[in-house]
């Protein structure tokens, strides 16, 4: 199970002036941070960025990567020609962040993962909104693997994203088991299968402070038995990261010592 | 996810002298401590009991039952006698814990399921020692049902347990995949299925006490996610029971509330 580290978006009160001063500092600590704590790539979000965006990317991609050893980075941003400029900079395999199976959105993302030899994360969605249940979310998957093919997008460069619900929400409680049984279907549209990923808090939204993590880590352990490749959360969250190193033991991913959860 | 909870055991240095001395009252309060943490059945463990079990079985029973409203009990013993003294004045429906692959075992145990309309446990071993793989496991599990059929026990009475070893055992590491595999592989056995247990805290064995619960906690949602309908495990460990607990939340099983974890 990898973690995509959601802590560098422009939603943040202090890294969105960040991101728009050109003030390194912060940003480079918060992704210093992250990976220390266990985060296999950093997602930046930069919104739509309509304007200065294709500056802003650039400038995020040498910046974090300049002071990371090269991190992977997983670009976040609706405006495909701010993620061109990013992907143009960028050291190593990144994660273009995201398709969904909107026509125009295909057009143009699923190009660039070509282009640059990037993974490319597609949810599961046509238009805004959650499908129905995991057919549904079948459906658009196969739109999704179709334009990588036409594309020339290896399918396991392909990261499918089923989409959840808030668990809260009246009426979606059962979308937790139609997001499992999407990611179990997904590993067989192929072979090699497409990875998997989720944006895990979305299931707590609206619950609780004090219950939402318990919430995340419990879905996270639930969606890794069903063969999650990876989830974009809050490395930050200790227990969380505690929880995927708990994992690993127990897939037999990484090899059980009495002191892994200090590894 | 029901649980069934493990303390009321012969091996414990409270409960064994409490057991053998006819003391009610520490074997009362902790059945009762375990059904208010969300325990759903109640392990009674006197193990082999070649003496005095079977009226030690039906003291048990009729104490237990007594101060509980009759909570549904899991009679745990390898004597056949003392199994059947607690069948016989169990109210409602009772576990037998249990057979295992073992003619012999068979031969005793299953009879008394179907006389007494009980559920039963099958350890998917023959001799001692836990199976190499998730088909080891399966074809067990096949005889187990051969026997449960042959002595008209209903195949959801039956209850399957793929036993896990530690996940600190040198070379054992994948038994963990192999048990989830098990897990999944037994619900193609038959429609209606067996039900499914695990003797959960079996996986952290030699484990530090200080990871220990994190393990089982994790493991437990993981189980969850492959379809385990019931785990043998620690209810007043209060973690573990908020994963339950948010286990029936994720799966749809319960209705999410707020306060879910205070009901």
């Amino acid at each position: 199970m990898f973690i995509i580290g959601e802590k560098i978006n422009v939603m943040s009160k202090t890294i969105g002036p960040a991101m728009k001063e050109r003030n390194a500092e912060p940003i480079i600590a918060l992704a210093k941070e992250q990976l220390a704590a266990g985060a296999n790539f950093l997602d930046v979000n930069i919104g739509p960025a309509t304007r200065d965006g294709d500056a802003m990317m650039a400038w995020l991609v040498e910046t974090i990567q300049g002071a990371t050893n090269d991190a992977p980075l997983c670009l976040d941003t609706s405006n495909p020609s701010a993620m061109e400029a990013g992907l143009a900079v960028h050291k190593g395999k990144a994660i273009i962040n995201s398709t969904s199976g909107a026509q125009e959105r295909l057009d143009a993302m699923v190009p660039l993962a070509a282009k640059y030899n990037a993974m490319i994360i597609g949810l599961c969605t046509v238009e805004k909104g959650i499908p129905r249940d995991a057919n549904a979310r079948m459906a658009v998957a196969v739109d999704i693997m179709g334009a990588c093919m036409v594309h020339g997008v290896p399918i396991d460069d392909l990261i499918l994203d089923p989409l959840v619900m808030p668990i809260c929400v009246p009426g979606a409680q059962n979308q937790a088991n139609e997001v499992f049984e999407s990611i179990r279907m997904f590993q067989q549209l192929n072979d090699p299968p497409p990875k998997t990923t989720l944006g895990l808090s979305n299931i707590s939204n609206g619950v609780p402070p004090e219950t939402k993590p318990l919430v995340d880590r419990t879905f996270l352990a639930m969606l890794a038995a069903c063969g999650l490749w990876s989830a974009i959360a809050d490395p930050l969250d200790r227990e969380l990261m505690e929880t995927v190193k708990s994992v690993g033991i127990l897939q037999d991913a990484t090899v059980y010592c009495h002191s892994y959860l200090e590894l």
